[in-house]
């Protein structure tokens, strides 16, 4: 009696990490609060070494374990690969996967490269038309804010937008004496701040506009160059950005700033978008990200203001499915949301949204902030 | 591989409205993320109707349905029985629990009335002393942010307090013609916003001070007395209070304001508290519930002010099994939270807090509130 | 050429403190930027010790001192008496100043019994007969937020009221240290933060919300009863109350909470009203005194919330007068448009408002609370 | 006895529009709240059209009139001329009259180009050597957060800087109907949103961060490329920015990113500033100008927090003239600051801050900023 009826879809997923624990709860949970065409079964949970492996599977609740994901693609029983690695590991298991017939949920960015990144997107091209789906995991865009500002966009509320200014600051590298990990080294992360916290205000500023950027210019910077090795013997060298900042201007014209740094003391997480209209104006900080700020330039300028949304309301996007007006939500329902999107659009047989093709746009916006970067912070066309 | 080692308990609940939903996410939650020493067993859900017990049981996960409580009395393989049911309830449910040697977890508030909750004090007494556990689930003592505020109080940071200042507003009555609820009845709620949501601050204030109320005066008011039937055929009469507020004294001396209303338009869930002391005060917001500001009045003028502590380091309560700095928790957090200190604390062989002598205290004063207010505002000790 | 043509109007001050330097500057400043029927001449200042109000004098640009305050009802260049000095003084002053047929300002509270209230509210009455005028000093009134705030209830913004929330917080007594003052003796301050502070949100929240207080129910505390002296030779013993928290009724059914303390530890001058109608809410804090929030009721909950009015418009209350949107005025800017509602008020033939009468209803309510307090917070009709 | 003993000094004010406005407020209250060791005599207003002129002089109180500058160096009467007409008219009055001997206040931006920027800061060397002083209004550098937010830096608050964010939001062009102006000519305003506010916050960010900008990539933008004639007939060309986005390099090394525009909807006169440093953090915003948002990274971090400083202490700069703590100050008192600085700076025979060798820095700025917008965003030292 406790499992749900009607179909469900075996769930495999790579790597028990960070995200592979935020990703577990959603899958956990999904179907708990969404009316979703598929019942997720979490069949295996995939890595490396054995015993911590079998720990996490426990932990998280996951039927099985393998150690090599390609035994994965063998397996009748899975649908689905849900990819939690590194950005180096995802181009290989991502096609592999795609071209065994397994659905793809990757995480982001799409890859390291933008050559990696278009064989990606050939590949989902490829497995689209045989109706296996695949999604690249910008959570952020499952932020009922975040969802609620693309809609007002759309509708208009906003006009012909003029200005976006997005930045994402953390402060985790703030103290020059915190060690060093892969997320520094260029071969496995690709990039630093760029690619991990700059590629989530890219896809997301694209997302609540509805438009692309067309060209950019930036700078990169790498503050602390050595960092101690985290067993405490010797140091090693920092191969990736710090931070970056870069401007852009959106195709349909609106003049745009972003920052990307792990150097902003005293932000954790501080993802935030303004957006300035002909019509309105809206703004959001991940840190308080039950709230959307809404200037409506329609009203009197007696009593407009800038306007505090809480979203939480029953007709806001996701919130149907959880509490009454003011019991906020918090970061893991971001993933929740995103694979209800999922499955609603696998089972009723859609692509969903954001795919490998809106990946590849991110990572040909990073390329190119690198590219100018290393040119004198010259305009490079996207 | 899904389940956890070690020893297991077999929980039912009654009860599969909101409380319901929420309680059951908890259940299926906790142990994936806190190290609590027993793994819940989802047993049984109980409820009237059984159709609908099914449905939600499948919704929520649980293992088999009831229609009569009592049945899980007799049941050997139900260990704790959770009561999500409307207060009116609870006194017989859960005396009948712990007498039949059930844990129990019972929702706030503990009865409708000080009798109830004294039979109800008794019975849980006479548990414990067999170690049977109990605990009153009021919620908000889980909130990160107020765990820390009684952290920092009990550590002397606001030094002697002088103020208290707690509101609970929602805005869900303010239009008139809102429909008639049980909720609304004296005979099955007890009282309006006093009980449902005025029991919260009481407690609430009482847990971060680390002091109890000494006496209040009040007043309570019943806005529109007659509201629509649901069914659209005519109206019947609200018999409980729309709002009340009140003053008090807390026993170690600070002075106190408290206000509970259904009419706060536009506040959706605004439990607020501010505590003033000779060295520092605090201010919380449930809206905002990842936020505690601070006041360090030992620093100096110049470079003093309130500061927004962003409730989300792994040093702070409960935070440490969640995410890194910056990724909010929600509301339902705090449920998880509770019933990881109620299996806690039942593994230990300790008395889990709030206990129903706690829940009694509250009730102790939400009554005097009631009787002042019945007597022209006259002060009432407790 | 420096001076604007029309008629002056001769004006003297009596009191030269932090009331008098603030009034002076609101007398020199108020027909830079007001179109005022009469130009203030800033005839003569009064105060008792010659030496330092010469110096004053000279500080502020006052053209003559005086040092007995009977001697500007004399004088015939002498149109209008400015009062600053403690309340104890105020009846006997005013009533002789508008006696002598000189228009009276005089500083809140207007005195400190009812007893003296009402001779001063007859000899208003008597003297407005006679073309005389009078007006207590309830600058807030002039806040332009709370301006606008009065506009939009009076407009029916916010529909029926049912809350209203007040407090006035300082924390400049919070140091058990701090010295003794003339401000904590009862004979000379009439009563402590109740007279002082309370009655600015007593006076506040009647005239935004166009309604008066019909009854109350309170208490008052003094936390530190004794305080050194300022020259450091032994303590006295403190006879007014450190806070002031009551309830209240509107007659238009609006249920009240106040409170008014010095300590409350981090907030320096935080006049905080609330209120909550059945169409709309507002919400205003002095500590951010060029912004008004608003929750809209009537827009659709989706996209409503509330909104920051940064009242720096020119169509908002005074702000035709100074500078472009966006930027701010400060505290002083009060005294400027009280002098200049004044001046209008006088050189139109009209009543200035707030009267003497309303500055009577506040001191009623006050010794309401402080009789409400004294016996047992019993209800208390004013 | 209206005025303060002591020297005075003659002033000339040329220009009466908004800055003379509040220049003139500035004069004739800065004596009456500061110590300053010369007393200003409001002399002579000058202005092109007598009659509008002797209308501004009556109401801002200026004792003559002028209608050609040049008049004003014959005066033996006139030690400083106050400069506020729009900057093309700048090098010809500021080098006149101090090769004339007089002191000069210029409104900022110091002048149109690099070229006339530098003529001044010529001529203010000269005459600095002959006890003749010179300062450009950058007044925001005395808006008391930002002299607060200098000294903590200075102090060492925040540690090694590694980003300097600012922005300088306005809207009142957002609206393509707004009509046209000398400050959309090129030939009269040198450039759009870039000199008129993008000059503010390089500035300030200089000024705080005690440092300089080392080189910029920008672009310029121009939304709306006609507008309106004010009389209705027909359109005109706008001929500069509607808004300039730019990131720098500061010596120091702190990474660098600035907005300037007058389309963002909503936002009035949001110029804010956030600094990161290795130890702590600052963050402000001019709508809320009397709050320095600190962080302090050597506080453990389960009680750290961005602390809003209510800048209103007796120990806070420029504050000490003032009033009590949380009595807030707004637009003007920038203005009086100014002037205090200025006359103790003369009377004390300083040389004054920001000098014209500060403006000149700003304009290489500025002309860095369009140099690489012409030039594909190309870097720019400067």
């Amino acid at each position: 009696m406790s499992e749900l009826p009607g179909d469900s879809i075996g769930v495999a997923m790579v790597g028990h990490a960070f995200m592979g624990a935020v990703h577990s709860h959603a899958w956990r949970s999904v179907h708990r609060f969404f009316d979703v065409p598929l019942t997720p079964r979490m069949a295996v949970l995939c890595g490396r070494d054995e015993r911590r492996t079998k720990e996490a599977a426990q932990r998280y609740g996951w039927e099985s374990v393998e150690t090599d994901w390609r035994a994965l693609l063998e397996r009748e029983d899975i649908d689905l690969v849900d990819i939690c690695t590194p950005g180096y590991t995802h181009a290989e298991i991502a096609t592999a996967a795609l071209d065994a017939g397994k659905h793809v949920l990757c995480e982001k960015p799409l890859a390291n490269s933008v050559a990696e990144a278009e064989l990606m997107a050939r590949a989902a091209s490829r497995a689209g038309e045989r109706g296996v789906r695949s999604m690249v995991a910008f959570n952020y865009r499952r932020v009922p804010a975040l969802a609620l500002a693309r809609r007002m966009v759309a509708e208009g509320r906003l006009g012909r937008l003029r200005h976006v200014r997005a930045v994402y600051l953390q402060d985790w590298l703030s103290d020059p004496s915190a060690p060093m990990s892969w997320r520094l080294r260029r071969e496995q992360a690709g990039s630093g701040a760029l690619g991990d916290i700059g590629a989530h205000i890219v896809d997301a500023t694209q997302f609540v506009t509805g438009d692309v950027l067309a060209g950019v210019t930036g700078r990169t910077e790498t503050f602390v160059d050595r960092r101690p090795l985290p067993d405490g013997e010797g140091t090693d060298e920092v191969t990736v950005d710090d931070s970056a900042v870069f401007l852009g201007r959106f195709s349909g014209g609106a003049l745009a700033t972003f920052e990307a740094t792990r150097y902003a003391l005293g932000r954790k997480n501080a993802m935030r978008i303004e957006l300035n209209g002909s019509r309105g104006s809206l703004s959001f900080d991940f840190e308080s990200m039950n709230e959307l700020w809404f200037y409506d330039g329609e009203e009197p300028t007696g009593t407009t203001g800038f306007r505090r949304i809480l979203v939480t309301e029953a007709d806001h996007p996701y919130l149907g499915a959880w509490w009454p007006p003011g019991h906020l939500l918090g970061y893991e329902h971001t993933f929740t949301h995103e694979i209800a999107d999922l499955l609603t659009a696998i089972g009723n047989g859609k692509e969903p949204q954001p795919s490998f093709a809106d990946g590849l746009r991110v990572q040909r916006v990073l390329e190119a902030v690198e590219r100018s970067s290393a040119d004198e912070s010259r305009w490079s066309a996207i």
